[in-house]
């Protein structure tokens, strides 16, 4: 798996949606790290455990430094800077949203590759957003204040929601900086962190999708690879490039075999102390309810694409994304399918609940959480077909209905004080959702026409055809007819009509003719209803129950446990080491060479064709040069793109993937197998200068 | 969607058993042909409509000649006999199940076609066979009176299973011939169908896939089509060409446009009739799940193909299968979800019910039929997930383990009298059952290896992780790990060894060490007893509730209704008719030239790559040669391959497809876009003479 954060093809609300409801369903306090394990935040650090193993004590600096250099994609993926001016390194697969973005019948950036040789060629991302994290500061206490122990769950909800949009909001005021609340120990604790923010974000460099992805779907998971799945981009502040103080030295030699490297970045998901009733419903109702859509949107873009040549180019990064999503799931479902696997979960559980069951005084205070996550469960297994279809969007799919609710949900939502608004509509986060309201990326209509007839059958498969929401969104037809009257008669391709329907608010959408904009408005009461069951009923029951456990763990263990990931940024360390499957050694490092090789095994046949240019080129490329690398980070998806650092603070590699057996990951760490998979830092300064003739980019590399 | 009746990719037992559900639960009597609506059985043809409307009177030997020319593929198709020594002729599609399993990685008959220019070259299929249907004997009477009025439904369904499985015996004693009893209008009549049966059958000719399947997925259910979608093979008899009395002759203009045509062949299944509560649970719960399972195939396939080229041409046929399957239900659940196309079902129902209400005897006779056919749906509604992984075979996929399964049965069920083993397991059919069993057609151990991993999860899915019989399948493993040990340590790869072990009998099945074997045994009481609960509370209540409606009907309306369709011998008829789509005019037939029109507008690329031998030929095929035609004909998955007749019974075509209008026609029929897709005979003969160089073929056909 590719580990990019993809939640599924829905940008927008449906994403920011589905963060917060990542974030707060399924992430919980994860188990104390042995070995090499854990996803650390910045102001909670293993010290201890990295100078006993490793003799290694980072210093505040080193620490600040390592923070102030990565990046966060708000796609869905991390990056570092890697010069003074602004270079900002990621994978291929995280920059492929811009470069299908940006790219055209006539120039293809996602599949043909590019080179900037001058600023005034690299070409700007329509709506790329990324994060610099500048600050954590802990406002539990705040948060827990603000919440009464005798309010319900409702009003428990809207307390904790009210205060948080608050802080956030008090904080933009006073620093001008992106502002989030982010809930940690699935409530345990709740941290403000502060982001520098950069929108102005350029392409500077990318190499061929098939150098990228190397080895296709056939490869991907498996390990040695040989991917370039890199590529480049510039932050832009006032139109010129970004003056950046932190940015990643070029290690001179790049990862070494045995060497303890670290991974910052933001992995997006992890639930390794999900409570056995969590566990279970993954495994028998949303991994299902998930493959299921997948499978059906693979399928689906799979025949848009075999329309025609424009049709394959515009379908092949949302394939790609959720080909590559399909197989993580598919992973963590056969891992919860393993008896041997959910039995050391349900051995943990028990030995916990134990502990607590024997004290009287523990046992009064979190004897119940577990009952309570189960029965949460329930209510979620009842809601959650409404839920996915109508709040999550999969029964209303494609990039214009999205918009359309956007709208109209900013209308209703502006006018409410900011603390009562919907998370996603509050003051702080406006600009971000802005960005992507007025994004001035192409829309497909033939696309949007496939996905919403698919997404209305899905719509009433998943609701039955007799439920009045879904007689009344079909209003008397099949998906077909109702979807191309929907796609047809909307305005909404245009930014300017989007922009006066935003700027004239309740009346102006309440007036409008719009027929994705009044089926927005048709379906927003029952959407909202089941977002509130959603929120009151599961996400708080949880987020109470979940604060208790953690409070449980820190009592009974100290603090010395990282909190799941939750797409915010995290330090992991390991070492650069291969492993052995089925008594086969696999080694720590493939090299460029290995790459030809690779290629004549597979009679140089897609997906094993190695691009032209690499081909031109052969006898200039030092074979010997270090490619992909394996370490024994802890990472997970989101993770993609997260630079590889050594002690020295230096760039050495940069992750894009997981092997086969990490895909466990998601709530067991198995040191054994697990690994990383990085490109080599080495490897992209030599494909700049041997293959792509650009000595001068490689030039300004740790620059 | 290519017409052939495909289920699923399960054969043997998994297919029977699905016949036998889909005849018996599905199909219903159908309303009275108006316009050319219906597939009538040759012992009650529409005489006087015909006679009305066309002028034509079909005397009794043109209807036994055309159907003793008729063929039933039992791999799910239709076909013909074209030449007095033993030339079959169907289509490509239907042909491939064999010229899958005849190919090799050295030689593959599938994608490049074929020419025996000797009888000595013709290749054996290792396990298909046809049939011939010779005669027609109502037993409804006998069936019935073996049925007493104050049997429970256990009891009535015992009592039924028994007597028909008697009346087959019989007949198969005094006559040698396969005997069928086929229930019609859904348990309204039974007829004892006759038939000679084919077991040597031989590849003659085939084009290659390119051509039969031209435009590929993108032109599937569409038109104008340009495909040479055929094959012939050879009916042997004592290692000899079959000396055939009743054979189509050749016509020598083939279709024209206006003419009445008919179709003589084996439409598989039609729900025309089915209440509202039944076209509604099809709708909600039985296609959605079709689909999801179908779409999840698709991508395992598709997954499989990637690995290497001798694996996509091994999984080449299936994907084929699986992907015009998942069109055809996608194209009928868009029907049912279309609420114009519901209310006209409705009221038909409605006006029905009204007339029964109103008349006291009637009420007294027919009232409650809707009511347990309704109530028969919440019985199936419950037991769904578990009748599909565990009987129809989902759970546990592959040709292993169906081989295991039968082997399993087999021993059970021989040791009981004929009356009261499982329908599939009779003396009539035991011959058909060991064609199959004993196949020689090659298994791939790594394609079992993928199915059986993927459909343990499945499993798992459907019925839980805590399932009981999840846990006893999965025996503390993962899907994969558990996989990987049952297909490895399996020995039913050999022939010799099922022939060793149906041999040993219950002892043998007892002792066998052989981990399918075991896991057969394992999960048979809970399949048996999921059937038994299909076959006594869903199907006989079915069963006899339609019998009531389809007797009303009679009552009211007199006997000039077909039954809905169930896999025999059935004779449609319409003209030859282009029609009108979003304002255009689609013409009646289009030309051999037309498809080098059709590849030069796709830039010649795949799938609409004609292939060399065209583009080397172009110059000698008359290009004004009728290719492909449409007709009025009602068809449906089963009629591929059926011929099209003229008034003087003669070839003139050959039903390979449907219009992407006629996909409804499982539930209605419109004559207003619906057409059947054909390819013409003259397209045949030309291609074979100047493509080809088959001169000498082509004469024989007709002859």
């Amino acid at each position: 798996m590719r580990f990019r954060f993809v939640f599924f093809p829905q940008r927008l609300t449906q994403t920011l949606t589905q963060t917060l409801m990542g974030a707060l369903v399924l992430a919980v306090i994860a188990s104390t790290g042995f070995a090499d394990e854990g996803m650390w935040v910045f102001n909670n650090l293993p010290r201890q455990q990295l100078k006993d193993k490793y003799g290694f004590e980072p210093t505040d600096a080193w620490v600040n430094h390592v923070m102030k250099s990565s990046v966060r994609f708000n796609s869905g993926g991390s990056g570092s800077f890697v010069s003074s001016n602004g270079l900002v390194l990621t994978n291929h697969h995280v920059g492929a949203d811009t470069l299908q973005k940006i790219s055209t019948a006539e120039q293809d950036y996602y599949k043909n590759g590019f080179w900037a040789k001058t600023l005034a060629e690299e070409p700007k991302a329509p709506d790329l957003e990324l994060n610099v994290l500048q600050s954590i500061e802990d406002v539990t206490a705040r948060v827990n204040a603000a919440v009464k122990p005798e309010m319900s769950a409702p009003e428990a909800f809207g307390a904790r929601r009210a205060i948080m949009s608050t802080i956030e909001k008090e904080s933009l005021d006073k620093t001008g900086q992106r502002s989030d609340v982010v809930t940690l120990y699935q409530g345990g604790q709740y941290h403000l962190y502060r982001y520098k923010k950069y929108t102005d974000i350029r392409l500077v460099w990318a190499p061929e999708f098939d150098i990228a992805f190397f080895g296709g779907d056939p490869d991907n998971f498996e390990y040695p690879r040989y991917d370039l799945d890199v590529c480049l981009f510039r932050a832009y502040e006032n139109d010129q490039p970004a003056k950046i103080e932190h940015f990643l030295k070029w290690s001179k030699a790049g990862a070494a075999e045995g060497e303890l490297v670290f991974v910052s970045g933001h992995p997006g998901r992890t639930s390794r102390l999900n409570t056995m009733a969590a566990l279970k419903f993954n495994r028998d109702l949303r991994l299902p309810g998930v493959l299921n859509f997948l499978r059906r949107m693979e399928v689906l873009l799979q025949q848009y694409s075999q329309r025609g040549e424009e049709q394959a180019r515009i379908g092949k990064e949302d394939l790609f994304g959720i080909q590559n999503s399909r197989k993580a799931q598919l992973g963590q479902i056969a891992g919860l399918q393993d008896a041997t696997i959910m039995a050391r979960k349900e051995m943990a559980e028990k030995e916990l609940r134990a502990r607590i069951e024997a004290d009287p005084k523990l046992k009064a205070t979190y004897g119940t959480a577990w009952s309570r996550i189960e029965q949460a469960k329930k209510v979620q297994a009842e809601i959650r077909s409404e839920y996915s279809v109508l709040e999550s969007g999969q029964g209303l799919s494609g990039e214009l209905f999205s918009i359309a609710r956007t709208l109209v949900r900013l209308a209703e939502e502006n006018s409410k004080p900011n603390p009562e608004r919907l998370r996603e509509y509050g003051d702080s986060g406006r600009s971000s959702l802005e960005l992507k309201l007025y994004s001035t990326a192409p829309i497909h209509e033939d696309l949007e026409l496939a996905k919403l007839t698919d997404s209305l059958g899905y719509l009433a498969e998943q609701l039955g055809g007799d439920h009045p929401i879904v007689k009344k969104v079909l209003d008397g037809k099949g998906p077909a007819t109702r979807a191309a009257e929907l796609i047809g008669g909307s305005k909404l391709q245009d930014v300017a009509a989007r922009k006066k329907l935003a700027e004239g608010g309740k009346a102006a959408i309440a007036q409008s003719q719009d027929p994705l904009i009044k089926l927005a408005l048709l379906v927003d009461p029952e959407s909202r209803a089941v977002r509130k069951k959603f929120e009151e009923q599961v996400m708080e029951v949880e987020r109470q129950a979940y604060a208790q456990i953690a409070r449980a763990l820190f009592e009974i263990e100290g603090p010395s446990r990282y909190p799941d990931a939750t797409f915010t940024l995290r330090l992991s360390f390991g070492t650069v080491k291969g492993y052995v499957e089925n008594g086969k050694n696999i080694p720590a490092l493939t090299t460029m060479g290995g790459a030809f090789e690779h290629a004549e095994k597979h009679a140089n046949k897609s997906p094993w064709a190695l691009p032209k240019s690499w081909h031109q080129r052969r006898e200039q490329i030092q074979a010997k040069t270090p490619f992909n690398f394996v370490s024994t980070c802890d990472i997970i998806g989101g993770n993609s793109g997260s630079p590889v650092i050594n002690q020295a603070g230096e760039f050495v590699g940069i992750i894009f993937d997981g092997n086969i057996q990490s895909l466990v990951g998601d709530f067991i760490f198995d040191e054994t197998q697990n690994r990383a998979v990085s490109v080599h830092s080495s490897s992209i300064i030599e494909a700049m200068k041997s293959i792509y003739g650009a000595e001068s980019l490689a030039a300004e590399l740790g620059k």
